[in-house]
C-alpha cells in the first residue's frame, strides 16, 4: 500500500520532546489516510479504537476501512458520549477492552473522539501494561488545538475535574479538520475558546487576527487549518519547554480555575455547560479580576469579552441555564483545584491581551469577594 | 520534637534515582519511629493512611500516633485485606480519600501495609494529581524486601495479575522488622521466597548464606535485618540501573512468569495460593525448564527445591489444594502475561544458582510440553 500524496494544505507540528517527540498532523482527509500514517511509523499491527456514540455513526467505520487498508487488525469499543464517561467504571471498560483484544507493546491505543474519549483513553494507555502506546485522533475542535497535544490524561472524581490521571504522550496525532463540520456550533464555538486562549496568554497579533478572521474559521478552509496549526504550536512549544506542569505550562490553565469551578458548579451537565463554555466564562473572569486587582486595563476586559461573546460563546455566569451553587461553594471548588499551594491560590492572571502570567498568591478572600460581586443576582 | 536516636541496628539504603533518589530504613521500631522520620523529611503535614483489616488492629493506632508525635495530621481508610482488594473499586476508594483528606502537593499518601496495600495505594498516589508523595511502611516480608521498593504499582485486572499500574517512586520506605512477628509462617515464608530470590538471580553466596542461617531469618534478630537489607540492596541496584524495565530489571520477574499464571489458576485465593508461593513453585519450575533445555545442571534445580521445600514453601503444583485448570489456559496466562513479545515468550532462565538471565525467544510450544510433564496427575 503507498501513501496517498499529501495534501497541500497540510501542517505538520512536531512536539519536542527528546525520545518522547511526536507529530501532529493537520488537514483535511486525514481519517482516509490513517491507516497508511499509522502503519508507515508503527511497528506493531493491531490497534484499540475507543470512540464514542456520537463520533461512532458518522466516523468509526471509514477509520475502520481506512486501518484495513493500511494492514492494521482492530478492534472498537463505543462510548457514551459526554464528560460523566471521564470515570472509574469507563477506564475499566477501556482497560479491559484494551487488555482483551491483546495489544503488545508495539500495537497501540487509539482514541477517536473529543476530548473526553481522548482524556479517558490516554488515561488508559497510560496505565495498561503501565504505558502503551497511544495515538489520538481527535474530532473536535477542542480536541485538535489542545487535549490531543501535551499527554495529559485523566478522569474526573466527584471532588473535581481531571483529578485523577498520568502524564501519558501520544506518539501521533492525527487531526482531520474536515470532521469539525459535523461538530454542533456549540462545540465548535467551545473548541475556539482554547484557540482565543493562546492568543490571551503570550499572542496579542493572533488575538487581532481571530477577531478579524474568525468567520473563515469557523466556516472552513485555509483560515482553520492556519488557526489550528498555530494553537498546536503554541500548546506544542509550552509543552516542550515544561513537559510536567512545574512552571510555564500553567499558564495553559488561563480560564481553567474559574471555569472548572463553573463545570463542577453544574454538575458537568453538558446542556448547560461544556468545558470550552466555562473557559470562555473563565478568562472574561481572569481578565475582569485582574483589572480588578489592578494589574490590567478594564479595557482589555471588555475586547475579550466582545470578541467570546460575537462568536457566540457564553461571557457571563448570569448566561448559565439553571441557579448555580452559592460563591462560597464554588471558592471550595476552586480551593481543591490543583493548583493550590499551602492556603494561597495559583491563579493565571493577566497585564493585558497576551500578557498572562502565573500568580501563585492569590489571597482566596479577594477571589470570593470579586465572584460574589459578579454572580448573577 | 527530637528525633529518636537510631538504633545500632538499623540500616538504611538508598535507591538512586537522581532526584528521584530516596531511602529506605530497616530496622526495629520504624513504626514508633515513624513520626520523626517523616516529619523530618516532609514539608507537607498532612497524609492519608491506607491500610488492610488484618495490619489496622495490631499496628494503625501506635502508627497514627507516632505521626500525631511527629506533627503530622492524619486520616486513614482500612481496606478488606487479600489480592483481590488490588481492583479498580478500591483503587476508586483510595483516591477518593486521598482526595477527601484534601492531601496538597507537599503531604503524602502512605501505605501501611503488605504488598497489596503497597501496590494499590502507590498506583493511587501515581495517579491523583497525576502524582502525589508516597510513603511505603511495608509490613510483610515480602514488601519489605521487594513491592515496597522499585517504584512499580499496580492493580489486577481479569486479563492477569498486575497489567494496570505506573511506575511512582515512593519517596521513603520504613520497614520495621519487628512487626513481621505477627506475620503467620505461611507469609512468612511466601516473602523469604523473594528473599531467595535475589540469590537465585546473581548472588550465589548470598544463596548459600541462606541455606545455612534461614531458620536465625525466620527467629528474628540480627540474621533477619541482614537478610532484609541485602534484599533491598540487591532490589535498589537492579532499579537504579533500569527503572522502567527495559532490560535488566526483567530479572526480577524470575520465577513470576509461572507464578503469575499459577495465581491466576487459582483464581488469586489466597487460600490455595500467595504471591510469594506461586514464586516459590515459579522459581523451582524455571530452574527445571533450563535443566530440560540443557542450560543448567539438574542439580542446582533439586538444590533450589530443597532449599525452599525445607524452608516450608511448596515446590510444585500437586501441592497446590484443589485441581488446576488444564495446562492450556495456564500457557494463556502466560502469553498474556506481560512479557510477550510478537509471539515469543521472554522469560527469566538460568545457568545455574546465581546465574539467571532474560531468554526473550522461548517458544511457547516448548514451555507448553514442558508444563504437561510436570502437571498433577
Ligand atoms: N488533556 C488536556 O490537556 C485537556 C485540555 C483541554 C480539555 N480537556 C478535556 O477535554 C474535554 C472536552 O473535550 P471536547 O469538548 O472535545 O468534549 P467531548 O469529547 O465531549 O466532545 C464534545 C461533543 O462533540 C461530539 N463530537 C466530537 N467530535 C465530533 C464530530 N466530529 N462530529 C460530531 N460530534 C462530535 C462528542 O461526541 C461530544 O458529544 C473535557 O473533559 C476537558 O477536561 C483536556
Ligand atoms: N510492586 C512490586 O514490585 C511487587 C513485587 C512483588 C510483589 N508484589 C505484589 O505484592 C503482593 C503480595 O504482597 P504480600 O505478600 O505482602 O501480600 P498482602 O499485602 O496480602 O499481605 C499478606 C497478608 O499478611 C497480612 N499482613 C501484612 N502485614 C502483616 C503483619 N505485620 N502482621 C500480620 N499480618 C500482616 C495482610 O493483611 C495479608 O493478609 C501481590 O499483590 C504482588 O503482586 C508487588
Ligand atoms: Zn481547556
Ligand atoms: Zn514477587
Amino acid at each position: 500500500m503507498t501513501e496517498a500524496p499529501s495534501s497541500p494544505a497540510r501542517r505538520s507540528v512536531r512536539v519536542d520532546l527528546g525520545d518522547r517527540s511526536y507529530d501532529i498532523l493537520i488537514g483535511p482527509g486525514l481519517i482516509a489516510a490513517a491507516g497508511a500514517e499509522i502503519s508507515s511509523r508503527m511497528k506493531g499491527r493491531r490497534v484499540a479504537v475507543i470512540t464514542d456514540e456520537h463520533v461512532a455513526p458518522i466516523y468509526l467505520e471509514p477509520f475502520m476501512r481506512s486501518l484495513a487498508g493500511g494492514g492494521i487488525q482492530a478492534v472498537s469499543l463505543v462510548l457514551p458520549a459526554g464528560e460523566k464517561t471521564k470515570s472509574f467504571p469507563h477506564l475499566m471498560d477501556v482497560c479491559d477492552s484494551v487488555l482483551g483484544a491483546r495489544i503488545e507493546r508495539n500495537d497501540a491505543v487509539v482514541a477517536l473522539g473529543g476530548g473526553v474519549i481522548g482524556d479517558l483513553t490516554g488515561f488508559a494507555a497510560g496505565i495498561v501494561r503501565r504505558g502503551s502506546r497511544f495515538i489520538q485522533v481527535p474530532t473536535s475542535l477542542l480536541a485538535q488545538v489542545d487535549s490531543s497535544v501535551g499527554g495529559k490524561t485523566g478522569i474526573n472524581s466527584r471532588h473535581g475535574k481531571n483529578l485523577i490521571g498520568v502524564f501519558h504522550q501520544p506518539d501521533l496525532v492525527l487531526a482531520d479538520t474536515d470532521v469539525l463540520d459535523t461538530l454542533s456550533p456549540r462545540e465548535f464555538a467551545a473548541g475556539y475558546a482554547e484557540v482565543a486562549k493562546y492568543g490571551l496568554i503570550d499572542k496579542p497579533e493572533f488575538f487581532a487576527w481571530l477577531e478579524k478572521n474568525w468567520r473563515d474559521i469557523f466556516a472552513g478552509g485555509d483560515a482553520r487549518i492556519e488557526a489550528i496549526a498555530t494553537s498546536c504550536q503554541a500548546k506544542a512549544d509550552v509543552v516542550a519547554a515544561d513537559e510536567r506542569e512545574n512552571g510555564l505550562r500553567a499558564l495553559l490553565n488561563l480560564g481553567h480555575t474559574f471555569g472548572h469551578a463553573l463545570e463542577a458548579a453544574t454538575e458537568y451537565d453538558s446542556r448547560r455547560l461544556v468545558h470550552g463554555e466555562g473557559v470562555s466564562i473563565g478568562m472574561v473572569l481572569a481578565h475582569q479580576f485582574s483589572a480588578r486587582m489592578n494589574l490590567a486595563s478594564p479595557d482589555d476586559a471588555r475586547r475579550v469579552e466582545a470578541h467570546l461573546g460575537e462568536v457566540g460563546l457564553p461571557i457571563s455566569m448570569a448566561q448559565i441555564p439553571g441557579s448555580l451553587p452559592p460563591a462560597e461553594t464554588l471558592m471550595d471548588a476552586i480551593a481543591q483545584d490543583k493548583k493550590v499551594k499551602s492556603g494561597k491560590l495559583t491563579f493565571i492572571l493577566t497585564r493585558g491581551i497576551g500578557q498572562s502570567f502565573v500568580a501563585d498568591d492569590v489571597p482566596p478572600s479577594e477571589v470570593l469577594a470579586f465572584l460574589k460581586d459578579k454572580y448573577p443576582k
